[in-house]
Formats: structure tokens, C-alpha cells, sequence
């Protein structure tokens, strides 16, 4: 396998990158070849610095960073010689099989969308995240590439993320839900409510509106919504997490008592804190382009990005692309044209 | 003070209803009269079970009851006799200044706009939530009151939220920030964007975009969206909270060290457990209607819905909205057309 790392996004760029392709590269023997794309001199720094003359790492230079201020489509315009557009380029040629990138996601989705193009059937690509809960791991689509979506794209993002459901994680039959503001189908917004008789039409599992509440009462596998929506929901999802598990932590050091109990039930917030890491996750798979593109949290650590390109090398191995081209077709047969499901 | 109480919505109906009310009425001697609206015989058995014969109890009786898969503006138009339009009713007759309802959100925002009309200058109610984190209180406005909103919506969110953490949470120069996708003002949809020049031009105390990590981590005091991403974010909270807290109580029991440190460090879990409960918090006034609405949470115990009568207590008291008013004026004044801001 041959994959392309985007080495300069992120919060942090390539002391986390290179980090994560290093750990990458002595875990899984399935990568053939990890281009890292950025500045060379900073790369070979880190390189160096980790005692890496791993040979299946080539170099790509290129002489540009997206900004986070950048504007998505204007990044792939205006900075052609970007890290994240020189690694989309390779999966272009057919010299990668996947990109990672941990940075602008705008500038991501922008660059696959224009250079590898959507799949078949697909009007726009999807992030499509996994959130763990206590019981299983449900896919949440579009978790924030497509902001001002449309019914048909969430319709698709039902049938995407139903496919890496079943074909990544394993789910026989993925039920999917529909993020809504009540379980009635009444409720909701013009969006939301075309999107419901688009779905209940598709011979999707498809269970209804479901609200927050329901993600971590009665999961489904596969929660579609619109980008900021999504978006809105994983980050909240994490910034509870971690501010509750914060707090846990200034009260259970408040005085000796508590100090001595936590130290006991240790165990028991490590176990926790392991299954709702996003690290242990990576990256998630940008459903719907032409090509495999793992989206990395900005925030990636090394163990993150290490994650992300196992993610990477999953999607290769599992052929998730010819599998989304195929429902989409079998969808297209029963409902065309798309637009006829509306009414 | 003379509150109208929704006696049938809510998941529980009149057991939860009139228990809260007995409660309030036991703590609360600024309650001079209490309304309880709906169905007679099922509120007087409520009364006669918790032996109440509270003497500025008034039931009103009521026939119909909005349920759930009623829309909302329909539930008004067609249940003219139901509890929430009763208690409505008693408002815009002046015999209640304050209503509270734990039923159809949708139906009590729909009754309150089109019997009490909306405040000059608003254009449309939003609910505005309070989420507390480890350092303070901040508003959420919208929480659900309006899924298609329009920009200049989201500005008198940020007015109105304002005026409500100023005057009944006792912040000087509430902070405001606008929930989006990214932290840079070309993130986000193109609602948000719009809503992003607007609140820059005003005079409030904008402090530009912000993402969910920041409510948490860098808390503004009022965080101005939609209704739908508002009631997604509020509910996702409250959801990712229980879940976690369960998710522990189960690691916690699994064995006997871990019992035991529990227990040692007990008073710090229902230190941080005490401040998340909604109950605490009650309910959630609707701004923006000519009259005082507090919508309560659809599970209420009567725990909940005497704090929900307590918070209509202070909305009166604190005279939230001739503060709208005029803050909506003094904006008017300076940029009217309130269009003009738009370009």
C-alpha cells in the first residue's frame, strides 16, 4: 500500500506528523511506501530527530501551507504547491492509494472534491466519524465537509455511511437515524423533512428522526445529518467529554479522602478514557470522492496520526469505494431519477 | 405574581405538573396565584394525593392536550381548548403574567407568538437555554424555538441573550459568541456568515466565532445559532453528561476496589452531579414574546418544574423584557433598517 501524508497541516504540523508516520511505519507492514509531503528541511529534521531512515518514507517538497484563515475552494486555487493539493495530486497520478491530512478540512475536502472528483452517484462527500458509546460504535454523517447541504446529499450520506458501517465495522444490517429536534416526523427543519421521505422511500434500515439522547440510549449504527450539524455534535460530543473528565478531576483532588478513593477506582476512569480517546480512532474517512481520504483531527497527536493511517490502509483493504458506487446504482434503480423521491 | 401552569405536557403529565406546583407553592410566597390548566378531575386527584389545598391554587379546565406528533402551529389552530392555549389565554387576558409548560415546545412558542405576539423589534422567540460548566453560566439562544432561522433572527438571539445575562445572571459585559464550525469568520454556513458581519457591526460584545470546544474550555456568557443546531448542541450535552456519568457508575461496580474507591471519593461526583442537573436549572425562558414563557424540559420531575416556576418568578421580577425593548430599539436606532446591516 502507498500512502501520501499531508506532513505540514494541523494544530501542531510535522513534529506530529512525522511522529505519527514513524510510528506508522514500524506497526504496519502493509505500507509500502509513505510519501510525506511539505517542507523537505523541516521533515528531514524530524526525520532525524526520531532516527528514522526508514526506506519506505520518500519526500515530496512542496513550497505551501493552507492556512486556517484560507478559504477552502480559494486555498486549492490560489496555493497550488500546498502539502495537502501535492498529496492529493499523487493519489491523482495513482502513485498513493490514500491521502491523510490533519489540517484545514475545508481545504481537504476542496482539493479531493476538484482534482479526484466524487464517485459515481455522489453530489458531495461526507466525513464520516465514529463516536464510541458504551455499547458500540455508531458512524455519524456528514460530520462537517458540507455545511449548506442539500436532501439528496443526506441521502446519500445514509447510504455511504451505511456501507462503511457494514463493510468496515462489521454491521450486518446498520440502522440509520436521522438527527432531528424530535422523534416525530413532523418535527424538524424543511431540510430535515424531505430528507425523512427520502429515506423512508430508500430500502435503507431506516429507523426515523433520533435525537441526541437516542445516540447513547438507543444507538443506531449510522446518524446522518448536514456538515455543521455534524460537525457541531462530534466537537460537543468531545468537549463534554473532556470537560467533565477535567472537572472529575480538580474535585477528586480536593482533599485526601477523595484522592485515595480515585486512586482506587483508577481502573475504572482508565477504561473509559481509553474507548472515548479520540486518538485511538485517527482519522475519518471522507466518504463519496474518488480516491481515500482520511481526515486527522487538527489537535493529532503522534498516536493520532499513527491511528489515522491505520484507517487509511482499512479503507484501501476493505474496497469501501466500489461498494458505495454499487448501492448507490442499486438506490439510482429503484428511485430515478434521485429528485423523484422528493415527492 | 400570578403564574399559569400547563397542568397535561410534559412525559409524565399532571403527576409531575402539580407536584412541582405544590412544591414551588410551599417555598414560594411571591406565588400569589397559581393556574393549574387542564383536565379538572386528573389535577384535583393530583391535589387530593399530595393533600394540597393551597388556597391560591385556581384550576382552569381545559379539554384538549397537544400531543407530540401534533405540528405546532396547526396544535393552535386546531386544539383550541387545550391546556397550553388556555394558559396562554390567561396571559393575554392579564390574569397570569408568566405561563410555564412542559408539553410541545413547538405548540406553547406557536400559542405565545401568535396570541401574545412578539416584542416590538423581535421577529421571532428563541428559547434560551442555560449550560453550566465548571466556571459559570452561559446562555444558548436559540435552544429550539426556530429551525429556519434567518440572520437577522440570530442578532436578536445576541441582543436578547445579552439583556438576559446582564439582568437576571448578573454578568456586567456578557461576552457573545456565534456557534460555528471554525473559529475564522469564512468558517461556518452561509447563515452564520451573515450573522458573523452583523454582530461585528453592532455594538454587543462580539467575540466572533466560536466551536463547541470553546464553551467549555474559553466560555463566552451568551452563544448565539439556530434553533436546530442550538437544540442539537443542548441536548447533546445533556446527553453525553448521563452517558458518561452511567458509563462510570458501571466501571465503578464492577469490582470491589473499585466500589470502594467510589464510595471514598463520592462527594465528588455529586459535587459536579448537583451542578449539571438540569433540574436545578428548571427551565428555559422563551425571550422575545410579548409576555413571560418559561418552557420546561419535556421529562420534568417536580423538581424541575418547581424551579421552572421559580425562574418564571425571576422573569418577572426582573423585568427581562422592557430591557429587550429597548435594547432592540437602541440597535434599531443606530443601524435601522436592520436590513442595512446585511451589506
Amino acid at each position: 500500500m502507498r500512502i501520501a501524508l499531508d506532513a505540514m497541516g494541523g494544530d501542531f504540523g510535522p513534529p506530529n506528523l512525522v511522529g505519527g508516520a514513524v510510528l506508522a511505519l514500524r506497526e504496519y507492514s502493509q505500507i509500502e511506501k509513505l510519501f510525506l509531503v511539505g517542507d523537505t528541511p523541516r521533515i528531514e529534521a524530524e526525520l532525524k530527530k526520531l532516527q528514522c531512515n526508514d526506506r519506505r518514507i520518500e519526500i515530496v517538497h512542496s513550497t505551501q501551507v493552507v492556512e486556517m484563515s484560507d478559504g477552502a475552494v480559494q486555498s486549492v486555487r490560489r496555493k497550488k504547491d500546498s502539502s495537502v493539493s501535492r498529496a492529493v495530486d499523487l493519489v491523482k497520478k495513482g502513485e498513493a492509494a490514500a491521502i491523510v491530512s490533519a489540517g484545514h478540512t475545508g481545504a481537504a475536502v476542496a482539493a479531493t472534491t476538484i482534482k479526484l472528483r466524487t464517485l459515481p452517484g455522489i453530489d458531495r462527500p461526507g466525513i464520516c466519524a465514529l463516536i464510541p458509546s458504551e455499547t458500540n460504535v455508531f458512524v455519524l454523517c456528514d460530520a462537517g465537509a458540507n455545511s449548506d447541504a442539500k436532501p439528496e446529499h443526506l441521502l446519500q450520506y445514509g447510504i455511504m455511511g451505511s456501507v462503511y458501517s457494514r463493510h468496515v465495522l462489521g454491521y450486518k444490517n446498520p440502522s440509520i437515524g436521522l438527527m432531528s429536534i424530535g422523534g416525530e416526523d413532523v418535527k424538524g427543519t424543511d431540510l430535515t423533512k424531505e430528507v425523512f421521505k427520502m429515506l423512508k422511500q430508500s430500502s435503507l434500515n431506516f429507523r426515523g428522526n433520533v435525537e441526541p439522547h437516542d445516540l447513547f440510549g438507543e444507538p443506531v449504527e449510522v446518524v446522518v445529518c448536514d456538515g455543521f450539524v455534524g460537525n457541531v455534535l462530534l466537537k460537543t460530543c468531545e468537549s463534554v467529554g473532556d470537560a467533565i473528565f477535567k472537572w472529575l478531576k480538580h474535585e477528586l483532588t480536593k482533599n485526601k479522602l477523595r484522592i485515595a478513593g480515585a486512586y482506587l477506582a483508577q481502573s475504572a476512569f482508565k477504561a473509559i478514557r481509553k474507548k472515548v480517546n479520540y486518538e485511538e480512532y485517527g482519522g475519518s474517512p471522507l466518504l463519496g470522492v474518488n480516491g481515500i481520504c482520511i481526515i486527522a483531527h487538527g489537535a493529532s497527536t503522534p498516536l493520532a496520526i499513527k491511528n489515522a493511517l491505520r484507517v487509511a490502509t482499512e479503507s484501501i483493504e476493505e474496497q469501501v469505494n466500489p461498494h458505495i458506487v454499487e448501492e448507490v446504482a442499486r438506490y439510482n434503480e429503484t428511485h430515478a431519477p434521485l429528485e423523484s423521491a422528493l415527492h
